[in-house]
């Protein structure tokens, strides 16, 4: 056990939750501690690239990828989003107060050196191949995870 | 403190959310740990027998029983459920990767000796009676899983 | 670390969220343990006098304060709202069952001397401002969070 060492199983898509999560991890990073964040089922839509990647998939994995957002750009609030009315608001209201956008806080987070591993098991399930991913991802399974865990004084989810 | 052992307070009855709980619980397991995963309110109905069970409820229980799944295979997505048909896909793409069902998992808990504690309180407030949880469930409150928190080295509220 | 210290970043204002979040906190409260709650997102509307506070705002400030509840007596059920009525169901089992509401556990909370935390940072971001809390509570940012957490066993998100 050590207090310099935190994992995060980020959960969501939400961009308020996805908020959360990256101001925990980048504080506690920024603070010297040693961060793991492990994406698993919403959440990996955060690490995928903006832009179409041209991969082999069947027909229900080209669905769920095309009825799922593509990065943090394209997410929205848990609540109020209001046909995208609120996250704007919200998104707005962010820059006003020179708080990061969600782009911004995983950009730190990679310039921090946080650990970004995204979960092989729901990758598989919902038709997310590696090259849909932005760089720097690691893929990993709930073994990988729980190690991490175990040498950490703050493991949560989100 | 003693990183053999984990608690999960399972809050959720959501499908992803409750595979994400028992897929932590039982990796955990599989390591050798001990792990105690405490259900309070809707993850109450994950332990529910799918067959109706004949109990004394007021007006108001019967309601609350008769508006929530009752079991692993009854219960839905967070998201994109639309109308049940994201529900399948994601049971269909589960099969196909071999990943076991929510029903597979939670047997595999079992198996594993993991502890599994309805909360009492929630129990008495949304109406469900003993007799209706499946075999193997212990009732305790909010006290026996702090206990069990504080010997444990990852506590999450999924 | 140490066994006699507790955090938790609230997040939500879902009435059932809020109330595991008390329950837990009031249970290690009661044991003789320090607890530190962090109000972050949506859950600082747990926070706000139920009474409008003429304070300056502009008018997206105004939009979102009017959108958003105010204090524990108006946050509805994440599951099962039903325009209120499920709620309204939930709270009358409560007080048939001796389940304290959500008031009376913030209240018991401040009683038992529960550091309550609103985080500046997403005070900014919604335009809440600090005439709107109710008494006793402290603002910090994410970095007094992290301290307390690494000095507490046991550390949630909800």
């Amino acid at each position: 056990m050590d207090t310099t060492k935190k994992t995060l199983i980020v959960f969501s898509n939400d961009l308020d939750r996805a908020m959360a999560a990256f101001i925990i991890a980048n504080g506690a990073a920024a603070m010297g501690d040693e961060v793991t964040m492990f994406f698993t089922f919403w959440a990996l839509n955060l690490l995928r690239k903006p832009e179409g990647v041209a991969v082999k998939k069947t027909f229900m994995e080209k669905m769920f990828g095309w009825m799922m957002p593509r990065g943090p750009d394209k997410v929205v609030l848990s609540k109020m989003n209001m046909g995208g009315m609120g996250t704007a608001m919200m998104k707005s209201a962010m820059k006003k107060h020179n708080v990061m956008s969600l782009q911004k806080l995983m950009d730190t987070a990679r310039e921090q050196g946080i650990k970004l591993i995204a979960c092989t098991m729901t990758m598989d399930v919902m038709g997310i191949k590696k090259e849909e991913l932005i760089d720097g991802i690691e893929l990993a399974g709930v073994g990988t995870y729980l190690g991490a865990a175990d040498q950490a004084n703050l493991n949560m989810f989100i």
